[in-house]
């Protein structure tokens, strides 16, 4: 009696600091990717990477995605972009977080209104992936 | 006699719970490699780092190295590429495991025959990249 | 009486596993940047997001960083590169590790009085971040 009570603690503790060390529950995959490039192959890239990335996990536990932006690549996030614009706002309306870096955002003078509708904004972006990493989060440059 | 054993059941949850979130057995480190880039200085740098890598950590524990081949980087890997061929064998033959992206693969229309013999495949070089992060594999780009 | 010393060992078990799979004290959160580029705009780039991310994080119990220069991005840390010599220089000053890579060093035939007095050296530059990944360090390239 004992004895079992103590394995039921022992199992608790085992299990509950498995648990903590674990992404909490939703998707089971969490990926956070850097898109710090000019214009150029980066842009059709990411978008592509981020497709395929989220159909092959779809299989094995889903995944939560996001795509922070920073440096030149802070540009694809502009409205004038519209090159680009519906494929990112479809990222968009499937779950894929868009985040602008506000630090590029001041060094380039754009505000919120120069940026597509659908874009988030983060203080910093390296801080952004930093956290998530941190969290738990893999990071694909 | 019941306090020693609390602390036994109570050592072995937490050494359980530590064995948990590390790597089996085998080597002491896990590198997986990106090589996205189409050919120029980056093909060149990849064998080289791989090479420096094994031997710098061979001398603390050995280390499980593979490359992931995607985007225009698959390209390295095709059996045409004999300016190579020698090189990553060699890689190959040493135990460094060289996969090509099958995404990569169908939208530049290649085949398994059109790769060298000694290159492995993912599904997603991207996905396999997160899934070697979350393993606790350390990320090299 | 017994039931309570139960807990309390579950619980000192537990939170003795959660310690072990953290960092330890000091700042909050490292991070390790990867500078493996040739003289351009990564050159610029390092330092602004270097900067930039310390300040966002200070605000959010403080950063330690390194950056890791190899390949072409050593000649960076050249004593002849004087123009950036003042940034670096201030930002060894302000705590973060500068650290050349001796292979690198080795391969463009650079000696210690070669480079700047404020930068370290490591074995390898990618083992280096390797083994900083491994302890719970963030990466950024």
């Amino acid at each position: 009696m004992k004895k079992s009570l103590l394995f039921v603690v022992a199992s608790v503790a085992l299990i509950g600091s498995l648990a903590l060390t674990q992404t909490p529950s939703g998707p089971k995959h969490h990926v956070v990717f850097q898109l710090s490039e000019d214009n150029g192959p980066a842009w059709e890239a990411v978008v592509i990477h981020v497709n395929n990335t989220r159909k092959a996990l779809a299989e094995d536990g889903g995944s939560e995605v996001e795509v922070v932006f920073y440096g030149p690549g802070l540009l694809m996030l502009k409205k004038s972009n519209t090159a680009f614009e519906e494929r990112l706002e479809k990222l968009s309306k499937d779950g894929v977080k868009l985040l602008a870096c506000r630090n590029a955002m001041k060094n380039r003078n754009l505000k919120t209104e120069d940026l597509f509708a659908f874009a988030g904004q983060v203080d910093s972006g390296i801080a952004e992936i930093v956290r998530k990493q941190e969290a738990g989060w893999a990071y694909i440059h």
